[in-house]
């Protein structure tokens, strides 16, 4: 085809054609259906990627930015032609500022080798979804995690982005200070716009001191609903959680299996406090004892090592990957819903009895200090409807408490269909704010609007 | 006029014509100028605010939201020929969900009046910007305060906006949850946009528990620098310090006059703690301390009642006052600058120096936490282009040491000039936005962008 021809010549040893690349950068790990892009290109810097937008204008093809292929919503799914702009060599670390607490990184960089690059700085990069998804992506999805219930998400801890536009127009969002109030928040459009308002190719991070002093729990109960009424306590208690997560009896049972553990087959809160002195850790622990205790705990773990710590994050991450080896053969659906505070053990209730109601084995775990949660869902190929179903219940049940179809994974392709219910007439000014920056529609199109 | 008439008719008991309102509306507590309104129109709901933009639409006037007034950049001085809407009769607290940590609220309610309305919940509203600002104010001007270094701002603070656009049309933005990655973060865009994007009908505002533990300190040094440093150190160190004020040697000497207090006139660092048990209070008030004397503190006074606390913080507040009250017959001028924060101490210094080259008095005092602070500079009026130049000058150091021209008062009319060169191209893309919601120009015209 002349227009793949015109790609290579504009980006010599930058295009890959095979077959097996084109279909991995069509799918992520958690949309069902996967369908190759035409090409993928490896930009090298901001100038490869006015280039590619260029050719894009030119032959009428949309482009999908790529981070690290760990969205969950058919984010890189393409609807129609589409090149993949794999942003994996754009991943330096352009410079660190300890006495700012920031630093400025390319959008390829992963989570991981950003805080590997930090050693020794004695700061920290906190937004933690599991995965080590890339900053650019994580910026792009909104992304959060465990720690989101002290230090943010992405939102909290971009300080600027730069873009490059569908017009090929590089645009400086945001500045490096810890606040602003100079005109309109175009930095926060373009988080979580998922690729679809511009390319994110330099990020300014936020960072954190890491904490002297880190204590780890692992709290069991006899069910979910007392697990999501001890974390509603501590939040209420003021105290400074760095962690809340919930894990239910399967997501114990599976980790078990899979990690070869011993850990109590019950549902449980892993919990972490991070603190500045020691004193202030032992005391808060002990508040946290109570309150877990008031709220009918059966049995406490402390975390007493670095290493055991380590372990026991690593466990929760593996959670996804512990389900996957109990269920072999198995597809897997994740819901995202977030719900207010109040409303976490009903959400948590109705999760649970609508997996019984509709003979579905799930798991539910995730981040209840934010009133988020997830429920994953191994289903045989033929039962994936039947998931898809579960998962638009716990939706429109989460819209009617007052919450949102998506916490921390984006809208993507399989979210759309909420999005009038929940933001009503505001979605046709999302639709023209589209518009706006991209009129050809050129980038990622399809997706959230 | 025949519009006023039409005006008068549309809301009986509603409008006033009265020169001295229509004056006190075209004014701001920081803009020199004021210049009087056509017409004070006192909407008492949403539906109210659609009727008084359709009559602007139908009469081409324009539409000024006023919350308390007590903006400072020239926000409610109208440019052309515009009414003021007095937000001040849609002051009702109309849910507080303590279980949530959230309330909804009407914008012309004011942030004292809210905690107060909050007493007896265990919570309370953080943001804290010293004036009784109107909480749609604070939320339009993105409007920050003492207490920003550990709860946030007004962006981080507020969950979802009812606006109403110049069309009339009634969007909800955002939503009552800690997170949520559910389309373009329309939210975020209004929080900010100064009344030029639509008028904030409804605030879902994030609320904070009591801390159980508070301890509050005055900490005084032989210079600035030194004070700027120990904050510095006190940031890099994590402790989880909810205040971090600087106020300067004038200050403190304005603040003894006016409150007839004794405090030591050295430059000081007033900070605070929050803790939800009391060895933690403890452990990181020892900590704060051994560091402050490290930095060179001569002197330290605690704060031992509730009753000491609270004259602390008044203090603080009652700054300008005191600088107003020594400066008859002055004018006074404030300026609004951030900086990364190891540039903070580079900032003071050199905001010192600029005093002194330029024959200048103004005391310096802020939120240095977040590298942001305050020059009052009291001049008589026809010094007043002086002090001015003064401003100028360190919006443009600021912009040099890569910060910004306006922490948390916003642009106004008097912070446009700075944009280009703080946002290079994106200014533009904030021109287009203005256009899109606003295509006539009706919503407080010739302010940001």
């Amino acid at each position: 085809m002349e227009k793949l021809e015109a790609l290579k010549r504009l980006f010599p040893g930058k295009v890959d054609l095979s077959e097996s690349e084109r279909l991995r950068h069509g799918k992520d790990e958690g949309y069902p259906e996967a369908r190759p892009v035409l090409a993928v290109v490896y930009p090298e810097g901001v100038e490869d990627v006015q280039k590619a937008l260029r050719w894009a204008r030119e032959w009428g093809v949309a482009v999908i930015p790529f981070g690290a292929g760990t969205s969950l919503e058919g984010h890189l799914y393409p609807v129609r032609e589409a090149i993949s702009l794999d942003l994996s060599r754009m991943n330096r670390v352009l410079e660190v500022r300890p006495q700012d607490f920031s630093c400025v990184v390319e959008p390829g960089l992963t989570r991981k080798a950003l805080n590997q690059a930090l050693k020794g700085t004695g700061l920290f990069f906190p937004v933690d979804p599991g995965a080590d998804a890339s900053l650019g992506g994580m910026a792009a999805t909104n992304a959060s995690g465990t720690t989101t219930v002290r230090y943010g998400g992405m939102r909290q801890n971009v300080l600027a982005l730069q873009v490059v536009l569908a017009s090929g127009e590089v645009l400086e969002l945001g500045r490096g200070v810890r606040k602003t109030s100079s005109g309109y928040d175009l930095k926060d459009l373009f988080i979580g716009s998922e690729g679809t308002l511009g390319v994110i190719t330099r990020l300014t991070l936020r960072l954190h001191p890491l904490p002297e002093h880190v204590h780890t729990l692992r709290v069991f109960f006899p069910g979910v609903e007392e697990a999501a009424e001890a974390s509603y306590r501590i939040m209420a208690s003021g105290l400074p959680v760095a962690r809340l997560e919930l894990l239910d009896e399967l997501a114990m049972r599976a980790l078990n299996r899979y990690l070869k553990a011993g850990f109590p087959e019950r549902p449980a809160l892993f919990l972490e406090f991070h603190a500045s002195t020691k004193e202030a850790l032992e005391a808060e622990r002990a508040s946290a004892l109570e309150l877990v205790r008031e709220a009918g705990a059966l049995e406490v773990e402390a975390a007493t090592t670095e290493e055991e710590r380590r372990r026991q994050w690593e466990a929760r991450h593996q959670a996804y990957w512990a389900l996957v080896h109990l269920f072999p053969g198995h597809r897997f659906l994740i819901t995202d819903t977030a719900v207010p505070l109040s409303r976490l053990p009903e959400m948590v209730r109705f999760a649970q009895g609508l997996l019984r109601e509709m003979g579905l084995t799930g798991n539910i775990l995730g981040h209840v200090g934010d009133g988020n949660f997830h429920t994953l869902i191994p289903v045989l190929l033929e039962d994936y409807p039947k998931a898809e179903a579960y998962a638009e219940r716990l939706v429109e049940k989460a819209l009617e408490l007052g919450g949102t179809c998506t916490a921390e994974h984006g809208v993507g392709l399989r979210k759309r269909k909420f999005l009038p219910k929940e933001h009503g007439p505001a979605l046709e000014w999302m639709r023209r704010l589209k518009a706006l920056f991209d009129p050809e529609g050129l980038l990622n199109p399809g997706k959230v609007v």
